[in-house]
Order: structure tokens, then sequence, then C-alpha cells
């Protein structure tokens, strides 16, 4: 170790690896870290920083229930400190310590483990479950590096007030590096830098933040880790959804970076991410989308093209006796200048045929929701069936304001390996759709396909505004409903009529029992339908 | 208050009103709660026990994050109190205090609230996730009722060696109360037994153990409240799956009651519980059901007309050019042994047509799965065309053998509101259809159903045995795997062949993306899949 040559903590050579793990890939992580250091060390870094849970992928969930898996992640810390000759390393593992286990941080270096810090406060809340596996830290520590005091602490223990920074400064640190493994919301980056340069402040020193970065199923984490001096000034940034060794400045370098996020944006590459993660970490290449001439399967395609390239994507058009003109001739403009593959497949003598064999039983009865979800359902086994044939992934393409309410169809429009935007309102895919033609500077979806109002076109002249309010009403009201967790009369004292409130609600809950069946989405709001939000579909509660 | 006619605890007049809420209706709650304390006043019960958060309902999950939700349960205690003149009433609900939520015992009496117990252990694991909403319980309190003193504790708390029970039997309690919201799943009742007598025997003491019955989405409580004697022996017990005011014998009764608890028996019982709560809490009235010829689908008719009665269940028989003679000819047989209303309903046309809208895009290829899951498609539309025409809900009818090993299609046959057998292997299929016959006296299950060879019947002569393991191997590696937690290598050291447990293992982890799509089951066993078993779809671990 090169501990003559310090003048101070401040010209301390730290870097944060910024890395993407998988989920249960303990070997394939440990080679990745591994690789990190070994860059980081050519480099001449003396410290170096990785997020939260790396060695396991974050989060395992029950994997941790399994004893092998807890007992290979222990192994991988030892062949990751076999690589630490001339560096110190900060890394994110599960520690087994007396039968219990821990979400933990280790010190190690110069193939030594200096010390393991325990996270203290474990989040049981919105998607995290972590007391279901942890035991919460019981002290925290301050540890030597090259003379320095630096106190370690995980995720959650830098958002708790007067918590383990407050407790490590108290105890003497000179500097706190917090790993986490921190889900992205579209605006969460804001709440986050407030939030590290306040720690930084109140205790008037440095803070690393290193966070993961990555698609894991239903979440995104973003990166943008940071280095705050300790006035509270943000010094260096990350790049956001992207891997990155981070070599960090002086820690109390005077150079301010001012942060530029845009939700729109943030949402766009968040889903680029989530969707290409999913596809590599799970083995998969192409898609096939079924292209109905809307806004949501045009967002759909165009996400899917930057994501997995425009030679994976396959679209679809399957039009039937209802669908109008554009549908066909919009999908094809809009595949055109996607550049992806496009074919039309008719769904109207299946349907027909479908009518005629079920004459006996619907005779004497009225073209209703039976009928229209017949066709959705002729699309989707179609869509399955070019899965199973070729072994494309289907994507859904319903929005969130849509799955909301219902109003999609439970093994129609719903089916597919991945619902990528369902997490996203429509009048977020309108904005989403702007600025990736914006950043394009030219039409990448066709503005007939933004302009036409929205219809599922299941019988004649159908628009979505004969079920749901105006979406610019609509998105707000769903909003507050599941993102705030406002009251039916809290909604409508933020001024929209009581009635259509309660509408908008019964319909939310009511339609649980399809969201318990829907797709795996991505979480880009604060509130997804997933493993954040657990409501009951047996529920005689009026919201 | 009759105190003065007590000559000892032993003659307390003492019943458990072993009730059936509904999650979220909180009026209706309160009502039935209010009717149970009448008919006990009207028996000269003295004190009325009811189970874990009947006010609510349990579990509630995120609607406890309402606040008008816990608004709402604290007004319906005061309702209940109301209704107090001459009983001492101990009942569940959630208890706020000062920003706290607390899953609590309320003991009142008289229209005077004598005094509030907080459950102490909240469980966290499997279905459980109370420490996402509450706080522990600080203390243990015991209470004065007539001159005698009761420790009153929840659920979780009487599960803890050395816990609640005993410090309140060192306070100086005669008696423990414990109030339970405990789910059921087979094999279970034996172990809650043995439980509850060791607490009773360790601590001299009697003990009331009042658990809820009822169905509420995956889970199913049993009922089954007992009294235990201070000498551990087994003294009353209430019905099991059923709603009942038990009307306790004395404490110190002699007489003890021999359990007789079938796994086989509860299942089934179980089953048609959770069925029938689903379909009256939630408005249902009718099925309908596709009748394979299989025994799967069999019995899911079998016990949807014990739940709902024959004239709601209708059968539909969809055969294919790959069916066998007896796929409609057995399910004939079926329908008519049950009484229930029955159709064929041919897909050959609708399939042909599907190959031949699908031809350009299919030339060249093989045969596969492509074909095969159409046919499953269709039949899951048909069935869901009756289901949006006529109201009526489809029962899945999948086993968990199939649906542990992606055995099943996608918006195929996992199509439906409701796997109804999807938490019962197939050798316990075959178990209950067997019961059901020898409890009927004659055949209801036809046997051609019961001794046929399992099969798909979506091409020639396909046998699940071409895919899956036999049964009665396949069924015990997943019973090690999924319920037990076992490791490969431990599966195999139970006496199984390390590469088929190697196949079977990554079955079950490659088709958690199915079971995330898959409707809503039942749990009948110690791990379900479900809220119990929390898996990453993007999983590079190996098992």
């Amino acid at each position: 170790m090169k501990q003559e040559t310090h003048t101070g903590l401040n010209k301390m050579k730290i870097a944060i690896a910024q890395i993407n793990p998988t989920v249960g890939d303990i070997d394939g992580n440990t080679v990745k870290i591994i690789n990190y250091i070994k860059d980081a060390k050519k480099q001449g870094i003396e410290l170096l920083v990785f997020p939260e849970m790396v060695i396991t992928g974050y989060p395992p969930r029950d994997l941790i229930v399994k004893k092998p898996f807890i007992k290979r992640n222990v192994e991988s810390l030892e062949t990751i400190n076999a690589e630490t000759d001339g560096i110190f390393v900060i890394v994110g593992f599960i520690d087994q310590s007396q039968g219990e286990l821990f979400n933990a941080a280790a010190l190690i270096g110069n193939r030594k483990v200096i010390g393991i810090q325990h996270k203290v406060n474990l989040p049981n809340y919105d998607v995290f479950d972590e007391k279901r596996y942890f035991s919460s830290g019981k002290d925290c520590k301050v540890f030597d590096v090259l003379g320095k005091n630096i106190g370690i602490n995980i995720c959650e223990d830098i958002w708790i007030d007067n918590g383990p920074s407050t407790e490590q400064c108290s105890k003497g640190a000179e500097l706190i590096v917090n790993i986490s493994a921190s889900p992205f919301f579209a605006g969460k980056e804001k709440v986050r830098e407030k939030l590290v340069s306040k720690r930084a402040i109140e205790n008037k020193v440095p803070i690393i933040y290193a966070n993961l970065v990555g698609g894991q199923d239903d979440l995104i984490f973003d990166g943008r880790s940071y280095l705050f001096s300790k006035q509270g000034k943000l010094i260096c940034k990350g790049k956001s959804f992207a891997e990155e060794l981070i070599i960090l400045p002086e820690l109390d370098s005077a150079k301010e970076i001012i942060s530029k996020d845009d939700e729109v944006e943030d949402t766009y590459k968040a889903l680029v991410l989530a969707l290409s993660d999913y596809f590599r970490k799970n083995g998969f290449k192409k898609t096939v989308i079924g292209l109905s001439g809307g806004i949501d399967s045009a967002l759909t395609a165009a996400i899917a093209v930057e994501a997995i390239g425009k030679e994976n994507v396959w679209g679809i058009s399957m039009p039937s006796k209802f669908s109008s003109k554009g549908s066909v001739s919009d999908s094809e403009v809009l595949a055109k200048n996607l550049g992806i593959k496009f074919d039309v497949i008719p769904i109207k003598e299946i349907y027909d045929c479908y009518l005629k064999t079920l004459s006996k039983q619907f005779s004497g009865t009225e073209f209703n929701i039976a009928e229209e979800n017949i066709q959705a359902r002729i699309r989707g086994n179609i869509l399955m069936a070019m899965s199973n044939k070729f072994g494309h992934i289907v994507l859904a393409t319903g929005n969130k304001s849509e799955l909301s309410c219902g109003y999609a169809t439970l093994y129609g429009d719903m089916s597919g390996g991945l619902a990528l935007i369902s997490d996203v309102l429509k009048t977020r895919v309108y904005e989403i759709c702007d600025y990736i033609n914006k950043k394009a500077g030219k039409e990448i979806i066709p503005s007939a396909i933004i302009t036409k109002a929205p219809s599922a076109e299941l019988r004649d002249n159908q628009k979505d505004s004969d079920s749901l309010p105006e979406y610019d009403i609509l998105d707000p009201i769903l909003k507050m409903y599941i993102e705030d967790e406002m009251s039916k009369d809290d909604i409508a004292k933020a001024g929209f009529d009581k009635e259509l409130v309660s509408k908008v609600i019964k319909m939310v809950d009511r339609n649980e029992y399809k969201r318990h069946q829907a797709a795996l989405g991505f979480r880009t709001t604060p509130k997804a339908f997933g493993t954040g939000r657990r409501m009951p579909i047996t529920n005689r509660w009026g919201g």
C-alpha cells in the first residue's frame, strides 16, 4: 500500500465502479467485479467502491432463502479479496453471522478483510422486502483506510435523519461512503441529490454515493453515482443508465456540477435499458409486436428498436373489419421509419370462424364485449404463435392509464412476455413520442399516429373516450389515487368532479384481477402496479 | 356484569365467535360481529372471543396504507363497543397510536375499552408482510375480566418460545386467549395443536385459540378454534372450514377430544370453501369450465359443483383433431354424474383457419409447440368468450405439477379468473378424486378418467410422460424443491437421480415468467406459487 504518498484524504485516488450485475449470476458478477478492480489498479486507484449487493445482484428475492446461494456469495467475496493487492475495495454482499443474514458492505484490501458494515435500516415498504430476509446491523463502524477514517453505510441508511452517517461522523469519520441499489422513478434523481447534499452539509463531510445500474425484472437502477463535497456541492456525477468506472476528482474540488434531469428523457432511457437488460440477461434476441396504428404500439416499437436493434424487431398489423384505414397504413409508415420487418395478417376470417363456431351458444344475444374480446384474443394468439414458432418475445403495448382502468383484454392485447410501457400514463406516452421525434430531428412516430383519437377499434366507431374520461383528466386522477395514495375526497378537493373520481377509483379497484395476470412491466413512477403495490383482489373497500 | 355469580374462572361462560369476515367490508363485518355478540348474550355468554383483525378482514394488504380505511376500522370498534352491555368481548382490529399502526386486540365490555394488546411478533416471511404495515407491540399486558387475570396475545405471539404467553403468565395470567388468522395448508392442523398444547403445559395455563375462517384470495383460513386445558389437553374444537359460535365447556373439563384430520379431505374442503367464498365475496354466481376428459378438469368441475351448486357450473368439451375419443365421451359421463350443463364446441375449423391465415409466415416450418399452443389458446378464447357473453367465471384446471414445470399454455389452459387446483400436486389430484368417489359411494369421477394416461392431446399420441418424469417421481422432487427449499444435492441424496433432479429444477426456475401471469390459486401446501414464494424471473442462479 502506498500510504506514504498521501498528503491528505482529499488527494486519495478513489473511483466508483458503477456496474450492472445479474441477479443470481454470482460467478459472472465476480468476474465483472474483478475486471473492474484490475482496471482501477492500472489507473492507480487506491480505493474502489462498488454498489450494494453487487455479488448477488439486487434484489435476489427468495434466492436468499437458499443456503447454497449464500455460501457461494461468501466464496465470491474470498475470490475477489484475492485480487486486492495494492488496492482497497468496498463491495456489497450478503453476510452470514451466527445464523443471521445481513445486507452488508465488505472493506477489503491487500487480501485482507478489514471490516464489514451491516445495513442498519432495512426498507420493508413499496418494492422492498428486506425484513423478510435480513437482520438489522447493530452498530455503525468507522474504518481506517490509508490512515483516514471512513464510515461506510448502505442505501436506506443514508435516508434516515440522525442515522448512521451522523453516528459515524461523531466517531470521527472524515468521509462517508454509501453503497446503494436505489431504483429509478421519474423525478427521483432530484430527491436523491437533495438528500445526499443535506447529509453532507449537516455532517460537514464529503459523501461518496455508489449506485447500481441496470434492469432487474420490474426495477431499473439508474446509476448516477455521486461525490458531494462537505459543503454539500455536487462535485462529480456518474452516467445515467450506463456502467462506468467513475474516477473521482479531489474530494474538496470546487468545481460544482449542475444536474439537468428531464423526466421524459429519463423515462425513455430507463425503458431502453430495462428492455435491453431483460433480453440480454434472459438470453432473448428478438421481439414481435402487434402494431395497431395507435400511439402505444408505436412507442413500444420505437423503444424496442433503440434497445435491441431494428433487425430484431418484427411489427405485425392484424386488421379486422373494425379497423380504420390508418391502422395498417400508419403502421406501415412507422415500420418504414424504424426500419423494421413488417407483416400484415388480417384476422377477419378467423373471427368469422369463431362466430360461426359459437353461433349456437351466442344465438339471440347482442354484439357485446364478448365479440370485441374475441378479436383481441385472436391477435394475442397470432403473436404468441409467432413467438412459439420463431422464438421472438411478444411485447404487450398497453399503457398505465389503460391498465389502471382495466381497459385492456386479458389474453388479448395484454399478452406478452413484457408490458414495456405499462407504468407510463397515456399523457406521458405522448410526451415521450414527441421527445423521440425531436431527438431524431425527423418524424419517427408518424404525426398521423400522434394526432388520431385513441381507439381500440373492436367495434364500429369505437373511441377510448366512450368508456374513459379524457386522458388529461384521467391521468392526474390516477396519479393522485395510485402514486400519491390520496382518498376520493382529497382528489375531489384537488379540483375534480367527485362522481367522476368515484367512477375512476371503482374501475381501478375492480380490475385488480386483470393486473394479477398482467405481464411484467417496468417501474418508471413512484408507484407501479407490481411488487410495490399489494392490493387484495377480493376487496369490498370503496376507495 | 354478573361478577357475583362466579365461583371461579373455570365456570366463566366463554365462547369463540369463529367468523368469516370479508376484506375491506368494514361495515358488513361490523354487522356480523354485532350479530354474534347479540346471539352470545342470549346464550348467557360472559366473554366472547373473535379472531385476529376481524373488523378489516385479513389480510387487507395495502388497504392498510389508506388513512380512511384505518379511521373506519377504529369507528367500527366504537360501534361494536356500544353493543357490549353485560358482556366482555375480545376483537381484532388495527390500532393507531402516535402515528404508528398496530395489529391489535381490544378487550371491551359494558361499553368501555378495558384494554388493548398489540401484537408483539410480526410475521414477515412466506405469505406474511406484517412489518410492511405494523409496529411491534412494546409490552405484554394482563387484564382483569370478572376478577380473573387474562393475557391476550395475537397469532404469531403464541408461536414464539418464551414469548408473550410466558410473560403474561409470569405476570399472573390465569388464562391465555390467542386470536389468530392462521392460514391453512394440509398438515398444519397437527403442528398447530401440538404447539398450543405445548404452550399450555409449559405455562400451566388453559389456552383459548380463536382462529379465523374463510377464503381470502389465495389464502384459506380453516377455523378449528380450540380450548386446551392447562394440562395441554384438547377440550373443545370448533368446526373446520365453517363459521361457528363455539360455546366452551368448563376450562378444566376432563373430557379430551381426539383430533382426526385427513390431509386429502382437508384439501378438498379447503378448496370448496375457497371457491365458494371467492365467488360470494366478489359477487360471482356461475362458472364455465373446459372439460378435456382428463382428471384435472374433472376434479375442478366436481369441486365447483360442491362449492357453488351444479346449476351454476357449465362444462364445455372442445375437441380437436388430436383429441382422443374419450375426451368428449368421458366428459359427457362426468357432466351427467355431476348433473351439470354440458356443451361440445369443436375447434377444428378455427384451428384450420389459423393455419391458413399463418401459412405464409409458417411456410417451410415443422409442426411444433406453436401449433400445439394455438389449439390451447383457441380453447382459452372460447371459454373467455362464454365468460364475457354470459358472465360466467372461467376456472383454469391446471395442477401444481404442471404449473411447476411450465407444462401449460399461457393464455390457453392457463386462462381463467381462478386456477382452482394450482397448488395441488398431480398425485394428490388422484387422491382427492378417489376421496370424492368414496364419499359419494358411487362413481362421480368416471374411472375411465382416473385410469387413462395423462395427456395434453395437442399432437398425435402425446403423453405427459413424453415431457415430464412420471408423477410419482416428479411430485416428491417438486415438494422437496419448492416446499422444503432443499438444494439439488440434498434432493439427489434423498434418493433421486441427480440429472433428473437438475432437469426438474431447471424447468421450475425457467417457468417463473409463466407463473407471473398465472390466475390466482388457492394455497393448500406449505409453499404455494403466489404471495408466499417471491422468485425473480431474471435469475441466473442454477438452483
